[in-house]
């Protein structure tokens, strides 16, 4: 097992790190929340005053952090991380970015001799926790090897999308086909519902039918259909509509630096927008579904 | 095995006949085609000189026609089929039509005690000629049942949807997802390849992760990645653009008259008739690919 | 000055039949509403038991009725209103409804030797009060300029659109259009606002600029930018909400029928339909700027 | 009469330099294209070796650039433009670009004590040509003011937006919301016409009623219906679909950043970047009517 260092506990973080003591790792972390450092301490794992001292002497350094600019922030710059790991070191960054945010930082790896990847994750908290998660990764086919045996401690299904930052784009994609067959999904059985079917029957028809799709399968946005979703808990927990919108908006910026028709993904851009301005950007992200309820 | 009188000897009615004559039906078959006609005869089908003496003697009565015109046109009126059939026979329409044309013909074969069934089907010419169909069903439970010998020797999953016309919502409801999710797919594809990504790659990362769906597991658009799909025959065969524009036409016509809101359906609506018009009516519906790409 | 008999006394019908009384015509109305009917005979107004009765003797018979339905009741059918009409009376029809209603109407008169026009008018209760709608008429050129003197009691702008149903057809796209920049306008509007704009000035910029439309010009979204329009007095009064709503409808069911790509105005009913699930149903159409606010 | 530098003579540059010649104004004139800058010397201009030559001693230096990339290359660095300039000098950016650029380039301005104005222009290379532009200005109110002499040489209509930034928002609105409009009167019209509308006769009453927007006053995307506006010359020059596409990336990318939603503003912005992938980049941006006809 390995000395690995991770950074960024949130509520995605927080469980990654978790499973990677249970998984046998020496693990040392970091976090600006004391708390969050605190609980993974009483499980274990060590810490340091800041980023840099929490991460000398591992081989592996993993990165989960909000946004790309807190990405860009930790590993870039004279200060930055980067510049204080020696050569060789497993660097993988498991946020949502840009492909061009993974593409600058992996530059800056390779100008170090550092073995980066982008490594962004699906499955939300609920993976997290499981040890479930699938990371869709980015960068050369041996470091995504040597990266196996880390990413396997805290997630299912690993998958190597092409080069730097080929993941942030795989993630990107996607998370628009998901918020595009969640909306759809919605819309059908609202269209259902009104012409009096039951949404239970109709959902099981469409999901063995050629409409079937991820949402209908385990995540049914209906109340009352499926046990243990955010829809039969009032859409609380789940992955919130402002993360959908976040990555969402990653997707519009990607599309549009490539000049990319992406007619259903840019409306449910929209939908997701005007249902977080009408205050629903804590619901989990099927709760779409009230955009087409009375 | 039943006596049994199929109308409607199409692409779809005609595989779907066949099969019922491998399943030992007694089988009485009707079309204005007189070659459509002959091959089912030669297969050991009989025949007759109109719609009404075909189904003399049946216990059961099978339509597969075009569109809802031709199903009022055959059933209903003075010289309607309904008229001449004894009470208690099973009568089930294949057809894909309006709600309001299956409630339209339930009540007038109610009146005249006979056993009515919506019975839309989905899978294509494929599923007819290997007798997978799936059939979703609207009508009395009761109906249902006694539908159901019939029904297996055509296809492979049987679905109650509800009440008279429910088979056709469900129909509906399940196929505009299936263009929501067929046109969300491709554009997802065309952005992850504008961005360098293998489309087969991407596919599979996709399919097994929250953006999973009908089309990537069995229905792939982009040209290339699975075998015996009609995006690997330069979209030749399959399901038709101007047949998914004929459905999704039904689920405009049925959500303008429940004021439900379905923008997603919409707007792949209207991406099917832009691509109609651009001449590639004839094609597989997965031909919506050609929108996202130069 | 003619005899002329006006049914329906509606929020439109009203102030229509009042001009006309005001314009010298011997009127005679009717409506199921006797409060309505007893404000018009106040003014002046002649009425009758019901409205074959009402029609007696008239040399022009107006309708203005909530929708097709409604049309199709008065006027057809062996008790219908038509049938009891002298050959050569002018029946006019001002009700917003499909165009297929208008041809159908127009057919029968044809067979009795009636002169039909379907005649919708733009311009809200505000032009019908005011005397200054716009009527966009659909029938044969010699009944458009029979009809003008009595049009031209209730209305500024006369259009002859084309044969019968073409008054119905350039009212649906009018309104189609009229939807689309409404809604374009408040999204507009709201995207400067974010970006620190004061609404006033965007909307004057644009106005005179390539973004200038009706909206901008006489009925400003914004809530305090123009005097007198709803946007100004809490979006009520005006042109509801759900009106807009049942006129794309109109437009949807003629696209559809006409499988006309129609991706705009799709969008645009749909957020209507949203707007109406939200309970704005009885706002004014322009309230449709609330779905891009915080 | 002012001693003025224009910088960037390409189609849009070239007439608007021309007219400042006219005007009175002493002109020095640069552009990577020679040709380009002998046909203003030609008339009258001076020219330099380089940028920073060319603007030696101008009271005014005004650019006029593809996008924003080149305006930040000419005006931000160390041998950039605004170190070169004296204190006081008016610097005026004709280009369109995000708000951001503008803002950049002014807080560099500002910070030589120089006085900025974001100035993009409305009204095409018909307007450039006309001196009929319109300009939507971004700065301090004493600076638009002091711009107004030297714009009034090219342009027809001057207006004040607001704070930095403010003009190129007030164009990204104006944008969005021609090329909502644009698109749908396109389908508004071809949907009259599938009715058997006449085109004109439609525009016309659309024009005239609450429908009624810029494209239908001056720019008829229907062919034949308006004389001298590219529809009537197959769409050949006038404003190229790219650079609306271009336009339309700008307030995609600024939507996306203020988390705002438009619906309409991404339906269109889609249409147009399915319109270029099929070939019309380089048609009018009113050929988007070519997607609403067989």
């Amino acid at each position: 097992m390995a000395k690995v260092t991770f950074i960024g506990l949130g509520n995605m973080g927080s469980p990654m790190a978790s499973n990677l003591l249970k998984a046998g790792h020496e693990l040392t972390v970091f976090d600006l929340s004391a708390s969050a450092v605190e609980t993974l301490v009483a499980q274990g794992a060590k810490t340091a005053a800041d980023v840099n001292a929490a991460a000398q002497g591992a081989a592996c350094v993993i990165t989960m952090l909000p946004a790309g600019q807190h990405v860009e922030a930790v590993y870039l710059g004279e200060q930055g991380l980067l510049q204080s790991l020696p050569e060789g070191t497993l660097v993988i960054d498991c946020s949502t970015t840009a492909p061009e945010t993974a593409r600058k930082v992996a530059e800056a790896a390779a100008a170090l001799r550092l073995r980066f990847l982008d490594a962004p994750v699906s499955g939300g908290v609920g993976g997290a926790t499981a040890g479930t998660l699938t990371f869709i990764c980015g960068g050369e086919a041996e470091v995504f090897e040597a990266a196996e045996p880390v990413l396997k401690g805290m997630g299912a299904k690993l998958f190597h999308a092409g080069p730097h930052g080929a993941g942030q784009v795989a993630k990107i994609c996607n998370n628009m086909m998901l918020a595009i067959l969640m909306t759809g999904t919605c819309e059908a059985l609202a269209l259902g519902v009104k012409n009096g079917l039951d949404p239970a029957v109709l959902s099981e028809i469409i999901k063995q039918s050629s409409g079937g799709n991820w949402a209908l399968n385990v995540y049914n946005p209906w109340p009352g259909v499926m046990d243990g979703v955010p829809a039969s808990r009032d859409y609380q927990g789940g992955f919130l509509v402002d993360l959908m919108a976040k990555d969402l908006g990653l997707a519009m910026d990607n599309a549009n630096r490539n000049h990319a028709p992406v007619p259903m993904g840019s409306l449910a851009r929209n939908l997701y927008e005007v249902h977080a301005h009408q205050g629903h950007g804590k619901l989990d992200f099927s709760s779409i579904q009230k955009l087409f309820v009375d």
